[in-house]
């Protein structure tokens, strides 16, 4: 299980068999069940999350009492609250396994500390943020250019694996549609 | 003005003496105009750009012909389509002056070879992209989570500075809210 981190790191910077061996004691392996939690949400966000397998999703649940996903994360992403994990601050998000999951998880004091053990990881987390953070941006621009159809037409296009494993009702708060509306178009099977 | 930018780098990251010499060369000073255009849509979105003094934006134009703002920095921000930028592909957004500025831009090329260069720079833009993907998914929270007027109110906690400086009809889109709203807010002096 092990490879699947470390292949993915190597893909992105270059690392000698030590600092290899060096690092995977830093992180802890995790197997969670389909709908098990990692991290609640009034929880001090204290870890960072790589999904070798499986599924995670980060949600808050809103006045009215619904569950909305702000993130998703299948294999070879990062997923916490980077905001609150930076901070060394509660999070007001729920991380959960979507499906379940094999997941490596460091502390936010390890995280400082590989950094410093291991200098090519800053170059690692800066390309895994560089990614993440353009995601994102581009992801508020969907929210703002489109309607709710294209909305779900672009995610599709670009992320056709979410779409296939990620049950309905996540889909739909993710990208800011209703459920019923999410099936429709899977029902209309749009081209 | 190159102590700005390198007074920002290293209140990030530690740099010799002989970095900081370095480093400097590696970026473009330039002064922009109020309105005037650093990057247009369409073109290869080639340079990264601090802003020294000023407040600059990145706005798309919609198929109505709205221009809607999805990014906007002061001083101490980097802006860029930074997924674009990464891609060495074309943005279909511009980067536009919103009070005059400062700026310090490096391109594409450049970034790489500072990198490798000045390898505590990988520090430095890892905590950069790190803060801002962190914003940005929160962004996405209070889009989702919140009433037009708490997007509102939490952008002035948050950012009073943008509220201030910024011109209602950038603020707005940027909210995702329209301008006769956001000047009714400002006009209910709410607190």
């Amino acid at each position: 299980m092990n490879n699947i981190l470390l292949g993915h790191i190597r893909r992105y910077t270059s690392l000698s068999e030590a600092e290899c061996s060096k690092l995977v004691d830093y992180f802890v392996y995790r197997h969670l069940q389909k709908k098990e939690w990692a991290m609640h949400a009034n929880e001090r966000c204290n870890f960072l999350y790589f999904v070798a397998r499986g599924c995670m999703r980060g949600y808050f649940v809103d006045e009215a009492g619904v569950e909305k996903t702000t993130q998703l994360a299948i294999e070879g992403w990062w997923i916490t609250d980077f905001q609150a994990f930076s901070q060394r601050r509660t999070t007001d998000c729920s991380y959960q396994a979507v499906e379940p999951c094999d997941v490596f998880c460091i502390s936010e004091a390890d995280y400082q500390r590989l950094l410093v053990a291991v200098p090519a990881m800053e170059r690692y987390f800066r390309l895994m943020y560089e990614i993440g953070y353009g995601a994102s941006l581009n992801r508020v621009k969907y929210l703002f250019a489109y309607s709710k159809k294209e909305i779900f037409l672009h995610f599709r296009e670009q992320y056709p694996d979410f779409v296939n494993r990620v049950p309905q009702y996540i889909l739909a708060t993710f990208l800011g549609l209703t459920p019923e509306y999410v099936s429709k178009l899977r029902a209309e099977r749009i081209s």
